[in-house]
């Protein structure tokens, strides 16, 4: 058995190699390919995507899966055999059930739909992306169908993104969710003094803000022997190997947080990757458990750590040295303050920590709505203005504002969404667990502290890699499942002293 | 036989596509990656080698290559079809001969060689490489006779770099060229008034270095829309598709002709990968005609134009404009001087016009009589420092600047060193050709006008890709065979002039 372990183990790494040149290209593509190469570019990452496939995909993984199952289970359900063999298991199964036909579909419906979608975005014209939105639902609805799900379609999809998530467990919890921020959402909107984030508007030099966000993730704990920072159109963090864990951040040249908290979120992701340990280099249980859990990582230090008050003093001394002058006068509570300003607004990737989460509801309601036949497509654009009515009280003016403002359904993915919320839900689960398990942690970073907070996260979360599906891994690490509360108090503490009510 | 010819089109593109993958990850190493990515780099270059050996190797090709190659051939030699199949036989016929087990003693020989070679010569200690020399030499000796010969078991080896050459061609043709060099070193080296480079020392920003060398290779025709300009240690130019032509460059903070002649080394390389038709992407007949010709490019803009007085008047005010106050009062006579100084050195890739081609001898001189038993490794730097007396009249102090200098045969290439000759040689072939066909294109370049230059060189060797064997795109461009005379009077010329002699 521990033969044939090992020549799965083979075959798997053998995978993961043509993967991680995948992931190098598509890092290039993304950061430093002239347009000219975009053609063959694709033609290479087509090829290797199949020559993976194939590969991965072979009868003699599966032979080797069903042999080797039950056998690992039986070393422990914790032990490294038993957690790689229900990996393995997972991810065969997913892409032993697509066919080859509906992935060439899926994926040229989705080439067209990006293509028709940046268009349709520039024009502000809907109607432009709507068959593709249709085609889109409706691939989703067959692949659901070819995964199996018991109640919804809408589950079968969530748990590629989220393993075990469901639409009866997550719907609630979204909801509950929203219930408890929309009298936060009033409160701040009513009040009549608004903060002010002037202060991070100005002239700021690319290349100075890429040395400062060099500096800062570097402080975080980012290893840059096992990793670099880039800049592209769209912040990404992608591996191609526990040792090259690349980032990306977008310099805005009027508006530093673009820079700052984007790099602080990706390298929350990237701190992940790079714990996770040795010994799971090329196998399925490198990197992490799900996008939940992933962006529980990148929320942790962008919000609770990167918008915490004791962060910001540390910070400000930062942003004063790669930027003479600029800050002069400036106090760390008026940075606190600015990063932290809330208000309704349409774009989510702009949206603050208490607004963000119903811009997610908003996506769950009409992908679940879509999915399950209850909303047509062609009636979408209404139903989101409805809701951002209803949540945020303004109206887009344009779609680009509104319904299409997101590369997500282009791209081929419903039920992705959800995995942002959970993880800005789990973030602060684990913020409660450091409260009991390092007193005093949150004011480390006052100090540029990180070490002892990664440290915590090393143990429980970074070091497990796949191991565990989230739920488990939640219990583990903070001993408890998925909550709402956390969050709720923590937002509502915050915010209250930051608007005063 | 049409339709036969397009699967066999489809099936290189496919290996095509892969090898454009690879291409991707080795820039990528050479370029940016961390140092942590170094192993999971090596796992994945090894599975595209292997993905794209199997590939392209499989019998089916072969049966494919066999049917088509006469049909081929009766569309007329100068048809796609004939030079595809004959490209396509040379490549295939050549990864056939080689067994898969000598490929990996091969490669795992000259990985561990490359380590060696860097151990050693960062300790001048050549008795610490010699062992890896001997096998390099053994493997070479059998990889030629796997590959089989006429006269010499170097004709095998040079025949992979520059396809038909032979050593009974090329040794009297490097033997005619250093007797012709000789006098002219001798003469040089006997002037009282040497030529001062101070101008071209000094303390000159990187960021700086590489703003000017973009815009230098620019205008020489350089796309960028279709390739990219980095910094590296080593500076080379690859492809990954025809529209996506990378070059490197090796900035010195204290000597500015390291980037500026590195690029426009690079660029011409560069040019000539560009100047392939778009119909011959992802095939065999992209690229050049073989190394030698490459470097005829290549050395034709690095020294043909770029270190020419027309090219210099150019060149200052570029300089001044990129270093303000660093060129006040320097003359544009003094700048060509200064990039022209000659005079005997250790370092092949530091040695003037004038030298470089001894060094070459030297170094075919090594290889031959390693190869054919005549020299043992173990005397090989006696002979080597015997010959630097001999030709230069220097002896170098330690083998770092000495035999262990050069990085190819750590890497395994016995027979690459003369095509550096052969291109200095056909570039000065070229430049007589350009006398007849443009009057006046040297002088073109003080004005920045190089695309009459590049126009030509697109039209009588970019467009050919590798349609024909060197001497027959030779023949067809300059309407003669390989010879020593026009460089021999290009470089007695210059430099009786530049010396005043």
């Amino acid at each position: 058995m521990e033969q044939k372990f090992q020549e799965l183990k083979k075959r798997f790494s053998e995978v993961s190699a043509i993967n991680s040149a995948a992931a190098v290209l598509h890092w290039d593509q993304q950061v430093y390919m002239p347009p000219g190469g975009a053609e063959a570019r694709a033609a290479a990452s087509a090829a290797l995507e199949e020559l993976s496939h194939v590969k991965f995909t072979s009868d003699a993984n599966g032979a080797l899966i069903a042999g080797l199952y039950d056998w690992a289970q039986g070393l422990g359900e914790d032990s490294f055999e038993a957690s790689y063999l229900r990996a393995a298991r997972r991810d065969y199964d997913i892409a032993k059930k697509l066919p080859a036909d509906f992935v060439g579909e899926f994926s040229k419906t989705t080439s067209l739909a990006m293509e028709a979608w940046a268009k349709a975005r520039a024009a502000s014209d809907f109607s432009a992306f709507a068959p593709h939105l249709q085609k889109i639902v409706d691939l989703n609805l067959r692949k659901a169908q070819i995964l199996g799900y018991k109640d919804s379609p809408y589950d079968a999809l969530l748990d590629l993104y989220e393993p075990g998530a469901t639409k009866a467990a997550v719907g609630p919890v979204l909801r509950k969710l929203a219930e408890g921020l929309k009298p936060l959402i009033s409160e701040i909107n009513g009040r009549k003094a608004k903060i002010s984030n002037g202060i991070l508007k100005g002239d700021f030099d690319e290349e100075r803000q890429l040395a400062l966000v060099n500096e800062l993730t570097a402080a975080l704990g980012y290893d840059f022997k096992r990793g670099r920072q880039d800049r592209s159109v769209h912040p990404f963090t992608t591996g191609f190997s526990i040792n090259d864990v690349r980032i990306t951040t977008r310099t805005q040249r009027d508006y530093l947080p673009a820079a700052v908290y984007g790099s602080i979120h990706e390298c929350g992701h990237a701190l992940y990757s790079q714990g996770s340990p040795q010994e799971f280099e090329f196998t399925p249980l490198a990197d992490g458990a799900s996008l939940g859990v992933h962006e529980s990582q990148s929320r942790f230090w962008e919000n609770i750590v990167g918008r915490s008050r004791p962060f910001c003093r540390w910070l400000l001394p930062l942003l004063m040295k790669h930027f003479p002058g600029k800050f002069d006068g400036v106090t760390a509570d008026q940075l606190y303050a600015a990063v932290n300003r809330s208000e309704p607004s349409f774009i989510r990737v702009e949206a603050d920590e208490v607004n963000y989460n119903l811009h997610i509801l908003l996506r769950y309601e009409i992908e679940t709505a879509m999915l399950e036949g209850a909303l047509k497509v062609e009636d979408a654009p209404a139903f989101w203005n409805a809701k951002m009515q209803d949540y945020f009280g303004i109206t887009p003016a344009k779609a680009s504002d509104g319904i299409l403002q997101d590369v997500h359904w282009s791209l081929g993915m419903i039920g992705y969404f959800p995995t942002y919320t959970l993880g800005n839900l789990i973030s602060a689960q684990i913020a409660r667990k450091l409260d009991a398990d390092l007193p005093g942690w949150a004011d480390l970073p006052a100090h540029g502290e990180f070490a002892p907070i990664l440290s915590w996260l090393r143990k429980h979360i970074h070091s497990q890699g796949r191991k565990y599906l989230p739920g488990r891994l939640l219990q583990r690490a903070v001993g408890e499942e998925l909550r709402v509360e956390p969050f709720l108090d923590y937002i509502k503490d915050k915010y209250s002293k930051l608007y005063g009510f």
